[in-house]
């Protein structure tokens, strides 16, 4: 039942980019308001946007053995996604693990669970996303999976979907739909960039979105 | 991309009602320790023990839409289980849909949200783990998802997944793992039986497991 | 700043015994879904379904002072409604408490706070809704208010506001509302029966409430 | 019951910048004690200190029209201060609901619920305190109400009344009591800075406050 | 580092029995308003009411090795008391080791983690005092301590201090003071029954203590 | 009962300094994976990395009085470790206790409580580790303890231990262990560096620790 699939394939390279570039909350908007992941997962330092191939860890509760396997199969431009078995605060991942996976190209990890040495991983410019962060140390004793379908923080997250994240949090996207949710945003964002212009001279929303006559038609009163 | 998979297979009535019997630390042991939901799923009233195939769900915050559609998949002895797309305590289920699943055989509800009208399901016998009980409505404005893979309460559930549940919380079992995993239950059950007498006639686990030469060579002291 | 207001305004008694008898869920509904308290405020014991005009206590955390203060100003069918100006899990009110508040036929209490005594309180058939339950004491050094407005649990409670509460939880209703409000959740539970015998009859909530177009419309694929 | 109230008072601007330049723990004291928000409400970027009049929001869950409705009564120097009737982390507000608020003089944002776009918000330069950062988006369905009292995080707000914000978290202060709170205010940190001075100078609170002696009467022992 | 203390002292046995009597919020009172655990430590099922002497466990997160050595240190009417070195909700404890320490005259447990099997225990009458019920394995890897100084639920309990539990929590006395405790908790015991009777005809709280010129003199005004 | 302990002992400056460059991760591990304290402790501000030796405080809830009191026992290189009686998040430390205390060489405060003036405590460069930030003012009524062992976030702390807390956290090393503990640490820290120039060469976990047999041999299986 314990399992390393290893080949998965990968979204466009870019089509991963373009979505880096839109970000978690438009991406989001752009799939219908799906694939966020929960917002307890909040980054190590501010200011990262990026976008990977998801390779996906199933890990058991306080045991980090399977980030060691999923490393290898890590290719650049990935992103570690880690789900337990069970709630775990514990630091599963620090800056050794880091230098490891940066050696391979990684570009991230998000992990449902604790990260430890954040002020190492700050220097080294290796972005996290974690429910918590805890120096508590891990054991190497039960197996997980690598490349199975993970639940991580409210999400499903399968091998080789995208992962899209910045200060606003974690989205996923499913590799065969992430080109038409690249379309979407990319018409999100140069409509959003007009509206921008309007509210900045001044033009309110109800007049906008033309809001006024339904609000009175729901019964809203102004006294 | 709302869909609603039809058809889908359940595993042998036998090996449900075996997997029930034997209860949700148990069947949970039996697999590896895996497949336990959060342990904040906790039963609105104690004493129900059931299984059943998953109908699964996965719905909006705050709209309940989804489970009308799902209660029309329902066959006799399924269980309906909803996860949501972003987090929601909402009460999605009351005692209305209730009456309406178990007109079609409907064992319970698993939701990772809010249920209400706790009092007259008790009295009706129609038992839920939920993540909360909450009287707030919900509306019907935006599709989900029937039958398709749900994140719910830190786990993975497939359509046709075994549910397992009690007064302990929920568990999953895969549909074509439930044979073996029954099997092992139902070894450990019986074995279970045996060391329960020992423990009764005083033995202690530091014998029965013969412990006290691992714990001396891991370093423990008696003072 | 720390006043009592002693003269409040009540609801029409049958008003408030019709609301009773409604229970939380429906009288929220029929209210446009407003005036639920948070989830977090939990029944210490099930099987209570009240109803009352609030006498509102604002409490410093930490401190039961105003508790004393408040009970003087309770009638017969009141409900005594607590919030504090900082958030404390302290047990602010025990079984003495409750003698003298049942004393002056207090119908139950509601805290956003802790209370102790849980067994004596469900002995003596006190209800009380809470955040917590915690033995810890408290103090009577510092004022607060009796019969202002109160934030409780994520609610706004005025003086003379009814409070309905059950298993499910706890709902405010405005005093001038609540006529309106019992009229429309009778209502509400009158069209409720005709639908739950329906729905025992079988017939689906895609049927009986005309959906199945409106799905298809919104783009709901059957595979 | 929906409605939106058009012309609140407002306190003089020079209490509400002197408000500001005291700050939340001071404003805090001044009062009693009172007024401060829950201590989940923080800051999306540290550093901002503002105080403004509350323009209030009470909003249903997952959605945000209200804002919108809110936006236009907003005036140069108010505060938009959000409560939902039930709870939720959705991120009702981003980039362009800010690039709207700010065009119209808007100070900042203080929401009992989600917030999305925090990079772009800091680099505008719009402060909020929220309850989470989250991108899941919201819809347009529901009516609220602009300008009523509202309970936002454990508080109280009125229309009209002034928010203090800074970096320890949120206070409201009552629009008829500003000018005192004021004077307190300022009268408390004239004594701090004389305080500080000495505990620079290494006098020790056991002598500045003469507690000594209070101390041992209540029966503390030096071993 | 990883000790067993074998003799421990315990306290007199009638002091012991009294303090169960009085129960835990008098107890927490009698002793200056110390020894509670977090309030999120909760009895498995209602009703119980115990004390006894604490057999203190140290154990590692996710890992239960140390409750099989600590079984073998009680003798009948202790309670096995463990806190973990890292917060855990797994499963430490079902009905197996439930059965093993009955068998020795153990009167319950408290743990600052999970317990599974919790309608075993109850049919048991085995009563546990818990942070979750949570079905996940732990394993036996690692080392603790048993009978030495453990912080559990935010207290420090040290072997063979009493601990008393019931419906409000858990309570924890130092053995050297559970004589002085136990003689103040009864005097209090003495003291209350007679305040019942009077709150029961009537007297209010404000007359019986005295409370109404203090109130006014801190400037509590009626309106 | 309360009690003030003056003269504690405490560890070698060099150790204590030594203890402050490896860092909570490394500390905690060195330790056999003890000591932290839970991860609701974060850091006031990012950057600050101290160790010194714990001058310990227990105190009321809401109520800092202690903390005066604990200031005059700091000795040049403490840090003041305040652990509760009952939960609060009150604010019992703001800037000028922090000047007082750094008048006297203290080093920082771990405080499983809530601390206030932030932005003030960051520009004076006083680190703080706390459970929450909050406003909420604290008053001078009920004696605690000085110097006496505390529960203090999951920990237990003596007075005298050292202290280690940097951005993973806080950790707590008992002072009769402290050389050995650093030993080992530096130890850990030497072969570290050897490790992190082999990750960054490329070579893998895998490899490294020569895993790929036991993972094998534990059944994973490469699909």
């Amino acid at each position: 039942m314990n399992v390393v699939v290893q080949n998965i394939e990968r979204a466009d390279e870019a089509v991963i980019d373009g979505l880096a570039k839109c970000g978690v909350a438009t991406v989001h908007e752009a799939q219908g308001r799906n694939g966020l992941l929960a917002d307890y997962m909040r980054p190590i330092y501010n200011g990262a946007r990026i976008a990977g191939s998801a390779v996906t860890i199933l890990a058991p509760p306080c045991d980090n053995w399977m980030l060691h396997v999923a490393i290898e199969q890590v290719q650049a431009g990935d992103i570690l996604v880690l789900g337990t078995t069970s709630p775990s605060n514990a630091g599963y991942f620090g800056d050794l693990l880091a230098t490891s996976a940066m050696a391979r190209g990684c570009r991230g990890l998000v992990i449902d669970a604790g990260v430890r040495d954040i002020a190492d991983l700050k220097e080294m410019g290796f972005p996290v996303w974690s429910k918590a962060v805890f120096a508590q140390g891990t054991i190497k004793e039960t197996l997980g999976s690598v490349n199975v379908p993970v639940a991580c923080a409210d999400a499903l997250v399968n091998a080789g979907d995208i992962i899209v994240a910045d200060d606003d949090g974690v989205c996923v996207v499913r590799r065969d739909e992430a080109a038409e949710v690249l379309a979407k945003a990319q018409a999100r964002e140069a409509s959003e960039a007009a509206k921008r212009a309007r509210f900045e001279a001044g033009e309110l929303g109800l007049d906008m979105y033309d809001m006024r006559k339904r609000l009175a038609d729901k019964g809203l009163k102004y006294v």
